[in-house]
């Protein structure tokens, strides 16, 4: 118990495993950890040996260099994991459990975690609402992508899984429940999706292809998915989807082609500010607000647009000196015309978690199989990165305790 | 009954009272009548002889020759009239009956409008969903500034007044029911305006001042109105709201000072594109999207803004080419990073009005003494439209038949 | 064109085939035409061809004798049909249309209707807010088990299939939009269900089945029918629903060994006031409120239910005095205890029946299927009342002009 | 600090002053005390000395001896208070904070409290959802009518107010955010209260006056008290309600006058299992289900009822048998037909009361006085119970520690 591996950053698209400490109740100073957050006691917290730990397109973004991320952050916000050992506040998780951990770090004792708005959670990041593990500003939270996590304010975060085996047998569903799935549902859910909707959703990783499968438990008459990558595109059609690849023709065209009108009720971007622009093929550039816009364009009048995709306040790396300064040029009149509204954020995990646990142990959707779910041993995370970020299509499920049994 | 004076729009800058023909149950060919609804029938409407009509900020946009508006296009799409004449499909509305005509134009039968969603109506314009009186790429349908005007689809979109006398007697709260309350209202309520929120409304126009009455109807703690003109903020603070004048120092700061932290709860654009910079005076450039990125910033993550301030999908008079094709520099990184989401669009009026009539019949809200309500003859239009071009804190009402008496 | 064949109700166990007059755009005086109804004009009215026409539980209720309806009245009010005629004030609807009905009339122009609350509408009916076809204390609106039927209001009520060789290819899908399909989906909606919920619907008839197929629709985890009937609960798991018989046990020990707790998240009374007690076969004796407490007990707390299941104001045949006066014996204690919360009603049709349209053209819902859809001619109709009466499991379907090729 | 007095009940029709042990960070045994809970640890309270606690009229049951409750149960769930001392796993309330306390206690953990649905917690009361202070089969927290009360779960239960002196400048007002307000405000919200409703209030005691004076915060336009206390009914008359006195007439006849219509919008049931037939004065028997039925006559097709009077399970002291188990004789053809929707249950107080202590501090509301709030020694509790029982038009407020200055 003195060690832990784990999934480090170590600079532009270099990622290594390294040997990290063991956690304690208290969050130690590292790297990336916010400094009024050094030394904070976590009796409330639970340490859990991870049973998966997923690699996601947000733990790019780091990776490539696009952030202010230092080298040794632990990466991983997407974690389930058995309890092995619970701080003296916890009172109803148990040792033994398997939870899922939501990706979002959340106190429940504040305004916001009170009216559900886990995702901005007032009291664990020093800087701002919200918080994640493994990730950049976001208070120093250690990453997951480890043999062993600390989990603050346990028996408010965690989602305890109700069946040991059944909770084994599931897992590479389960394991989309900490992150992706209720995103790509709150992408869904907040683009007004229901039954009977026409949807379109910008973007087949894997938040884009658990939109998808969120809008078909929704009830949504028509899922369509759009890309550049045909390689996810055939991944989203085989569940179902119907999928236009971006750089065949106006998305609006192709639409019309499926439906017979150029416009759906709602629209997801499940792509964010690395958006490439349409009709280049794989040598586009980017062009951060080419989703947006074309999903005002593609939305009918009174439609909403939900946007899980990220968009940052600034971006180094960007194409131009607007972007850099989190500034997109937006059709803005294009929406305001058709009445339009958009719901932006990182997905608050806590609303939506426990009704999808239901609707897969109850086998009402198959997301580990939606997004071609894959485990990997934890040594194999750096091929893992380097092929999810070539697109692959594939949702990696790091292993790194031997839970999964392939 | 054989003429009909109307206020007509001129050329940039310029309005003027005309002779025009008096209402049939045809739309006749005449200045902006999209050719597609010259000729069209409507046995389902009714002739109001009009009892106020309202200048509003929106005709600006057109007398300023902002858009492409015809010389000679009739003004005025709020409208309070009473009935002189109903067409052979009307059953409910009767001759006599005084009603409020909701400015956006609805048909009653399509999908939008059985969801409630009638500022984007499928039938009445035909090149895009949404209507209105007397406007520019509307549909054609004949403005409301006259001594008669034609109403379609009249049983479904008048709101009758219960009773006349009362209706005579309030008449100068009722005529703001056609638009700048249900707008004001709608700006509110889609910031998510409740009991107990703090509010920042942008802009201290008629708009703006009826969401802040509308924002204390729905409970508001603290209602906060910005502009760079202190006659409207004075308007403003005479019925109870807060107010900051946005040239004199960064808004957060202002705000901090009133409630003790720079963010509130709810944020409410009542401006719109053609916003001037803050802290720089009357001679503020325009800054199309300074409004909205303003709002951004002040209002606390979890937080929502209501947008009623008008957007264009082009802009020949725009300050650059972006503008001028309607594309605004967002920082959506900034909303994104606070989860914020954001309402566009026309006030959908029928979802508001009748409620916010009972509001007014029983002196709950005093929405005409909030917005400086100021009745002139139809003659005296052209100076209405230049004074409230200047900037004059006044809502002008017309009153061609002299139903209003002061 | 001169006759009009329809089913009437001729006396307690009664129906017959008659010969009827063919329609036209004027309410006729007749059995059951509410007197202030007769002579009205219905120039807004189109004349359907009956494609199909379904029998209901609820109009059991009259042929049962239990309601004062007179004799040949001409029943039915779950139509599709092929518009023939449409009256002069008809805009949008065109001859040859195919259409579904909803049951509720509804005027498009009171305030109910512009609420979305048109099964209370206030014009149709002059008794009180609400009106149907074919049915009694309901205004007299004709019946449409007919070859003919005249549908008012039709540019707001009838909806439009896109494609009529599609339309009539899913045709036993499609003829439950007019009723059941939205009544359940009204049940399970307003008793909550979302993805993830436990749900019991307490009925197996086709209101019942039609709950069960929404629920799935609406993404619930595990959907539970019951009722004393082998035969509809069989239908019930024919797709995928549990199922338990209330005369076997207590429904609360049923449900905890299914679920592992005896409750669960939403509880749909597809049953009422001709409820019988349980766990007494088919000899149980009618027990109005039995459904309701069962419910109340079976749902946890911070349920809602929905209760589509018909609760009268009156019942001539009911069991005791009370039953007579439409009391019911009512354990309110356990349901305020729990929080529960409860919505009773018609189903307004009109505020789903386009999104599950949408639905059974994509393939989501398999509707007749569900319910056991079964063509018959109309002259088979009074062999279709009995053996639905005798409890088969069962929708049976009228096919009037021969639309539907079996 | 070695002793607390505290108010008892003691028998039917009694209530003493008693000498009780401070409280420590565990619950003792006691009268009333749930076995399952003795002895629980309550490292996350705190120990409040008591600012204000008022008298409740749910209380009264328990005093009038229709409930269970053994004689010495320390009553009180209405509490504010100074925290004086924390427990070790409390985070963010400090010693001096002045809070306001839910009477219902939640732990924040569960699935009902992560909901926001924390009137039904599934971890404080080992019988069923739902708990309270002082009160009988609640789980056995102690009252708080004392002048020293534990709070457990303090972090997420209490509410802090953000400057001390303004908290006692406004303690009477603030004093009834631990119940009555959001109690009130629940009845009306679920009532669908809103901006331009006509509402109808069955019951003018402080519940009930606090649903009206929260009518009014949410934009009610008329506000309509029903009773047959016409002092209490004077009450409601001070603050702009209009009043009608039930035992003067028929309801409906009475709104008629009113309104020119028989019916509201929204109905509010503020009275529960003890109400009295109307039109009977003083003397009128118990007739449980007599408003219940009222509301659902007097409430317009389409509304809703708000249902926070309390109704129970079982009732010894009740009239008939049937009510003895709770059960109760409604005409729900009657809600049937009309399309009502009822919400029952405690007010969850975590949803409303952050903003409802806004509205309160910002003097968009004068509770305190709608209520006629009298403070009252401790010792003078006796007094108040019997006074508020025999129809004062008084809240009354005990100020057991001296904070309150009158």
């Amino acid at each position: 118990m003195s060690g832990n591996k784990a999934v480090a950053y170590k600079g532009p698209g270099k990622v290594e495993i390294i040997d990290t400490a063991y956690p304690t109740f208290e969050l130690q100073d590292g790297p990336g950890v916010n400094p009024a957050n050094v030394g904070r006691k976590v009796p409330h917290g639970v340490i859990l040996r991870t049973v998966t730990t997923n690699i996601c397109g947000s733990d790019q973004h780091m990776v490539r260099g696009r952030t202010t991320a230092p080298a040794d952050l632990v990466l991983g916000h997407e974690i389930t994991g058995e309890v092995v050992e619970v701080g003296p506040d916890v009172e109803f998780i148990k040792v033994g459990d398997i939870c899922s951990v939501p990706f979002n770090i959340s106190c429940g004792r504040c305004r916001n975690c009170k009216e559900r708005k886990t995702g901005i959670c007032l009291n664990v990041n020093p800087d701002r609402p919200g918080s994640a593990y493994g990730y950049v500003d976001m208070g120093g939270w250690v990453g997951g992508q480890a043999e062993y996590v600390l989990v603050p304010y346990a028996d408010w975060n965690l989602l305890k899984f109700p069946d040991r085996d059944q909770a084994l047998e599931k897992i590479m569903d389960l394991t989309m429940l900490s992150d992706i799935l209720p995103t790509g549902f709150h992408g869904a859910y907040t683009a007004g999706v229901g039954v009977g909707s026409t949807v379109y959703i910008a973007g087949a990783g894997p938040v884009g292809l658990a939109a998808a499968a969120s809008a078909q438990l929704l009830g949504a008459a028509v899922v369509i998915v759009g890309d550049l990558n045909d390689e996810r595109l055939a991944q989203a059609r085989s569940f179902g989807c119907e999928t236009i690849n971006v750089g065949a023709g106006d998305p609006g065209d192709q639409i019309e082609q499926l439906l017979g009108v150029p416009e759906v009720d709602c629209g997801v971007d499940a792509v964010g500010f690395e958006a490439r622009g349409h009709g280049h093929g794989s040598d586009a550039k980017e062009a951060p607000a080419t989703v947006l816009n074309s999903l005002m364009s593609i939305t009918a009048a009174g439609g909403a647009l939900g946007i899980p995709g990220l968009y940052v306040t600034g971006d180094p790396g960007a194409v131009d000196d607007a972007a850099k300064h989190g500034s997109l040029s937006i059709s803005l009149g294009t929406g305001w015309a058709k009445s339009l509204s958009f719901t932006t954020g990182q997905c608050p995990v806590m609303k939506y978690n426990r009704q999808l646990m239901m609707a897969i142990l109850h086998d009402r959707i198959q997301i580990g199989k939606a997004v071609n779910a894959k485990a990997i041993g934890l040594e194999d995370a750096p091929r893992g990165y380097a092929e999810f970020d070539a697109g692959a299509a594939t949702k990696y499920v790091l292993n790194p305790n031997g839970y999964v049994k392939n």
